[in-house]
């Protein structure tokens, strides 16, 4: 361009246009796309609203706190997205596309700020709550993990599971919980089972002290996450699956402050007889699709 | 909502609406404008160009990562903004809606991340290069402040100045650049005259070891900033004027790396005679609207 200047008038189509224009010749199509796409939509986005110097860097210093209060342990930029519906708009695209849906596949959900990289692999039936708040009810879970158009059981796939306790907080938000409470990491036996004790999950609000929290009081927003056991099953030759489950009587089902919540991935714990270690069960089967 | 679900069909706008719809009673309507449409655009771009969840991560880890690097002294989340175009944008649009343009008004520019609040007052005709650079070249700036309507001198503006050395560092960027140097916030005399001596303005790339560097490498970009001088002038009762001139001999005048760029803020350095301390002047007259 020779200028930015339009006798005037406030920046328009042509400026935009310049600015996707600058990308040069060595960029990747995929990223030209991308970039393109997504400059000529937040231009949009600042021209429809006519958005202030003052309101935009109040949008950067969001993003920069959310910047500075990430690390391994947290990670507030992906909250913030979580809140404005993002994660579970790419995931679903994401899953969508890979999968052309087979009937009866498991669903995916987003993955969520909380997942570790390096959680042990557990024994079956052994159990991810390592020290059981009083308010606890632990649950038996158990189910099988199949091929969705075989049907024929997948053996030692991996079932990486995770939880926040009843105060709300996963494990590494939390010094009183153990390293890697309520975290595990199973292998399914040559029937395709699975199998461990958790706790019946629990609504809790996500964390309010970063900018993610600040934009949810600024939108006088339901901060509350349904109850839910976050899922990542993974089978060689497979697409993997991450996804989350959700207690079918919690109040906050049609509410998510993060908007991740499925028909089917609804599900009721029903009372367990005879373990002394349990008095809840849920069995929940899983179907993976091929990678091609 | 009570779903997200869509029987097998990417989330769509009805998925978007029920992400707005989630805004509380209590959420301010400019903000629930802002946010509407935010979240609007930016599902909008998700779906048009089928945003991946890794795509979409790499995108997270740049913005934690610009928070990261950004300090008092360097602004990473808005230096992002400016390779997009977002900052002249939203500049324009400011500026353009506040003035409601009055004829000869100077054009504005962005701000920039290299502004700081804490420069020193100096006396008129007094220098802002501390150590200039052998290849530095002194210019005697000088100009009047004036009212865009009745052409009266405005007595005691602000002008606050701040430009780069000739290595295309900022003092703030560059430990052997004395604190403050290349930056002076001078006044105005009773005829609304400001005079400093400076140097003449050298091209010099954005920053290139962040994630807005990362970014215009990605896009394959031009990433030199045509030589210029910031400006902020200032004076009661009148709007602020934020700009840039650019020297209108520079070679990237036409492809400026954040777009800021305008026809009428291309000045000319002229040869001065006389005056041993500058070999070159120019003479730039400033004009305010009032507030109201």
């Amino acid at each position: 361009m020779s200028s930015n200047q339009q006798n005037g008038a406030v920046l328009g189509r042509e400026f935009t246009q310049n600015v996707i224009d600058a990308m040069g010749p060595k960029t990747s199509p995929r990223l030209r796309q991308v970039m393109g796409a997504l400059i000529s939509h937040i231009h949009d986005f600042a021209r429809e609203v006519q958005l202030t110097t003052d309101e935009w860097m109040a949008g950067v210093e969001l993003i920069n706190e959310a910047g500075r209060m990430s690390n391994d342990r947290r990670n507030e930029g992906q909250l913030l997205c979580d809140v404005i519906g993002m994660e579970s708009l790419v995931d679903d695209i994401t899953y969508t596309t890979a999968i052309h849906s087979a009937n009866g596949l498991t669903a995916s959900a987003i993955l969520g700020p909380f997942w570790r990289h390096d959680t042990p692999h557990r024994d079956n039936g052994t159990t991810i709550t390592f020290d059981t708040p009083p308010d606890g009810q632990v649950v038996y879970m158990h189910g099988k993990v199949t091929d969705v158009t075989t049907g024929k059981p997948l053996q030692n796939a991996s079932v990486d599971v995770w939880q926040a306790s009843t105060n709300g907080l996963y494990e590494q938000q939390d010094d009183d919980q153990k390293e890697h409470n309520l975290r595990g990491v199973f292998h399914t036996d040559a029937e395709g089972c699975y199998s461990f004790y958790c706790l019946r999950p629990t609504p809790y609000p996500v964390p309010m002290d970063g900018p993610a929290g600040k934009l949810l009081a600024m939108m006088d927003r339901q901060v509350f996450r349904p109850a839910h056991i976050h899922l990542m099953v993974q089978q060689e030759g497979y697409k993997s699956l991450t996804t989350q489950i959700f207690d079918q009587e919690c109040k906050y089902l049609d509410k998510d402050s993060v908007f991740a919540v499925k028909d089917e991935l609804k599900v009721e714990f029903v009372p367990r007889k005879g373990d002394p270690q349990a008095p809840l069960e849920l069995e929940y089967n899983i179907t993976l699709a091929k990678t091609s």
